[in-house]
């Protein structure tokens, strides 16, 4: 390469800064991860490194040191001193001139955000709106990769809705998961959601929803939904890091139960929070 | 977002580059081209500004002058002084705190490197082997997206084999097109490759390619192949921007035809050049 150009201004190469040339940039070349504290603690945050470490397989980034990668959160974590934050990290394959094929001695970018998590307690008690958006997303979406295009227009779509969240509909006609958290449904005495089996990511809030589920005496339906079916449920909820378990009370243009957060939502975001004390 | 961390280094979120917040870095939400030159004359300059305006479209990407853009590619062109040049731009949404729904107010972000190009005869007169990978693309692949880690994934696995370039084959069992290029097979006195209503980039060498045909004589048939179809045909070729029409010569572990690029594959290496004098 011999010039770059940003905005207006050409940039010889050697003078660019390699931040521009981060494969991240080019290709989304990098996975994420996003975790929060309750409290002043971090929680699940080996379940996160865990997944990070999955995705990292997945996307055959090698050579990542793990032990590092956590004492750099927490070294992060604790210079923020924010009690309920959300943070954000992620791993890209490096900086180098733009070439699909990469070179396996590029040493991987790092980068993390701590920042203040505002939970919104009128959204817990009101419950949100959710709007479909076909699933266009990539094959490998149990690698939580930095490809988020179709979540950016998914969730995008939907807040023009006026909806808070966007759930994914497969070529099937199935549910597959929120744009950006898990997705339920309880029918009877039922805690229904998609199995891993399908694209779905691994979510570690989902897996304690689930737990929460059988805590409270659900039994627990690993088994895809189609829209009509989620319209029809009792109670639908979201789960994800950052919001944990939220009520869903409008699918689309269908108002769910009596339009405010069912029961069982309830109770399963009570036993939640009891695992981040 | 109150603090970030570059690598080892904590950066107060006033003082962090906004480049490490652009969106392209978060979630691949920009699209980009890459032209090239012939000689010191940008070759098809109009179609790509086309295409880019498509896919900015694509993404709801609103507000660029292409006035601008253009004029921003010839400056940068013209003070590389590169008479064979790869011109590589990209418009990404902008620089935030990261938020999968955007703000319609972000000022995109332009991006542009101008390198030699190094046209590799040796590969045009050998022709080159491709291997096939699984279409995990995403469902718009018709908009030119920084989503690419399935083609960095595909190009690497085919970098491996000693390809030089990957075909993805589909769910279906049909090849869409190469990782970087179109793909198009000889049959007969035939020209065939896959229609443009399939999830395919509307290549601008395709249409060249398919003009180039026509001009030889041989018939076009716009019709997915499967790879077995595609390791029977008498010649196989991609095209692609910067390499413009290379014969294959290897589809996995079969070779086509005699193993050198074949006389259709010739005639429309030449006629494509002919467009770009």
């Amino acid at each position: 390469m011999q010039i770059a150009m940003i905005q207006d201004r050409i940039v010889p190469a050697e003078e660019l800064d390699p931040v521009y040339l981060d494969r991240a940039m080019f290709f989304g070349d990098g996975v994420y991860e996003v975790a929060r504290s309750y409290n002043g603690k971090i929680f699940a945050l080996e379940e996160h490194l865990e997944r990070f470490a999955h995705s990292l397989s997945g996307i055959e980034l090698t050579g990542v040191d793990m032990g590092l990668i956590r004492s750099r959160i927490q070294r992060a974590f604790d210079a923020a001193g924010i009690a309920n934050a959300m943070i954000y990290f992620h791993i890209t394959r490096g900086s180098a001139p733009r070439n699909r094929v990469w070179d396996p001695s590029l040493k991987p970018n790092f980068f993390l955000t701590v920042s203040e998590l505002h939970d919104k307690p009128e959204d817990k008690a009101k419950g949100i709106a959710v709007s479909t958006f076909p699933d266009w997303r990539w094959k490998r979406c149990d690698i939580k990769s930095l490809n988020l295009l179709p979540n950016v227009l998914a969730c995008t779509a939907a807040a023009r809705k006026g909806c808070a969240e966007a759930i994914f509909v497969n070529e099937a006609g199935l549910i597959t998961e929120g744009a950006g958290s898990a997705f339920f449904a309880i029918r009877g005495r039922s805690l229904q959601t998609a199995p891993l089996t399908a694209n779905i990511l691994p979510s570690i809030t989902r897996q304690f929803t689930i737990k929460a589920g059988r805590n409270i005496g659900l039994e627990i339906i690993e088994e895809s939904l189609t829209p009509e079916q989620a319209a029809r449920s009792d109670e639908l909820l979201v789960a994800s890091t950052t919001k944990d378990i939220m009520g869903v009370v409008r699918f689309d243009d269908k108002a769910i139960g009596d339009g405010t957060p069912g029961k069982y939502t309830k109770l399963l975001a009570q036993e939640f929070r009891s695992f981040t004390v």
